[in-house]
């Protein structure tokens, strides 16, 4: 057992125990999820660049950069757990990709997005 | 070395080999976490909550979830390997959080929020 | 004037008063208009298609999605203003469009997105 | 009628004609936004606050960036007319409110928040 899976295992018991499944629906946790980000960008969004490098100098912000992060994270541990998807194969599956797709000569230095 | 440690060095390299890390400041990948949770929503937005639970029924369908929810945990291990966040254990103390805040007797089968 | 222009002048001033306008570059606004968005999703994202449809009837609940709603609102406004887009043509322009695009008779009753 | 009833009107129009109603339920158009948003906020993720200020001078850019706000506002309409918001009434409330929470002395150049 990964240490992801271990989590959903964690967010299993917690949903069951609270007869929440029924509010658990993979419509439901992306909304979360998105409410999330949410929060999180809240955070950025008036700093500049290099403020926002150093976010976790000031220990309040740090402390809810870091609870926000972590919803993040366990929203997407959940919905992926509904949704039978493995995380991190999926996660390599991705790189993988867009190592061939954004190929190290022709996007050295460059955020222009790769054609589909 | 976790298995989203190794994740992240592999996003590390990526952003090096192209000269990316000019881009990835936590301001910017907290707008793309956000970004692709807002792709993932796209997904789910005028299915039913029943639709939404067989979503990955669907070939295709499932393939651009499994590829968005990806992309979302990429952004959220890409930006707390810059933060020098440790998502497990933030992940972990947000869940024993939630387990006091909910008690199971009080929010049994409720969804209302927990004052703060 | 219109009414959104009168809106936009008033934010305009609201920002001169405060010396915000160094704080509201389009990138910094779109960022705030994602975190409201993310904001009102929160509220609808454990209700049911059903319970969402009379969440005016509780009204404490009404009165957070009329001001989330309302802040979404604002920083489109302001963000417009910003960019110099007349909303208004933009938003008719993207219904004309959107009336090519989706023939009533090809998509009556289907939710499935015309190709580009 | 003011030129955002007008917007809404041929909204709902819009939606009758496709028999598309069964999908706007507040949830969904919620969700539909926050996508937009999402869509929108990418354009802008990777670039730098000076960058931002500048998108519609490239006019390929311009064209989606004022796509994607006409979103954003159009579906940020459709769910104020299904919920019977009065936008505007509910902007100007809320810069009514905000004059008073941050009062100009205080708030003068910073982004600091107000405490609720």
């Amino acid at each position: 057992m990964t240490n992801i899976d271990h989590l959903a295992e964690r967010l299993r018991t917690f949903a069951a125990e609270r007869d929440w499944e029924q509010f658990h629906t993979p419509k439901n946790l992306a909304m979360a999820l998105v409410g999330e980000a949410g929060e999180l960008i809240s955070e950025f969004q008036w700093l500049t660049p290099e403020e926002s490098a150093t976010v976790m100098e000031d220990q309040e912000l740090a402390h809810r950069v870091r609870a926000e992060l972590a919803d993040v994270f366990l929203y997407t541990v959940r919905l992926a757990d509904l949704l039978e998807i493995d995380l991190l194969q999926a996660a390599h599956q991705k790189i993988d990709e867009n190592e061939r797709r954004y190929d190290t000569s022709t996007f050295k230095g460059t955020a222009k997005k790769a054609p589909h």
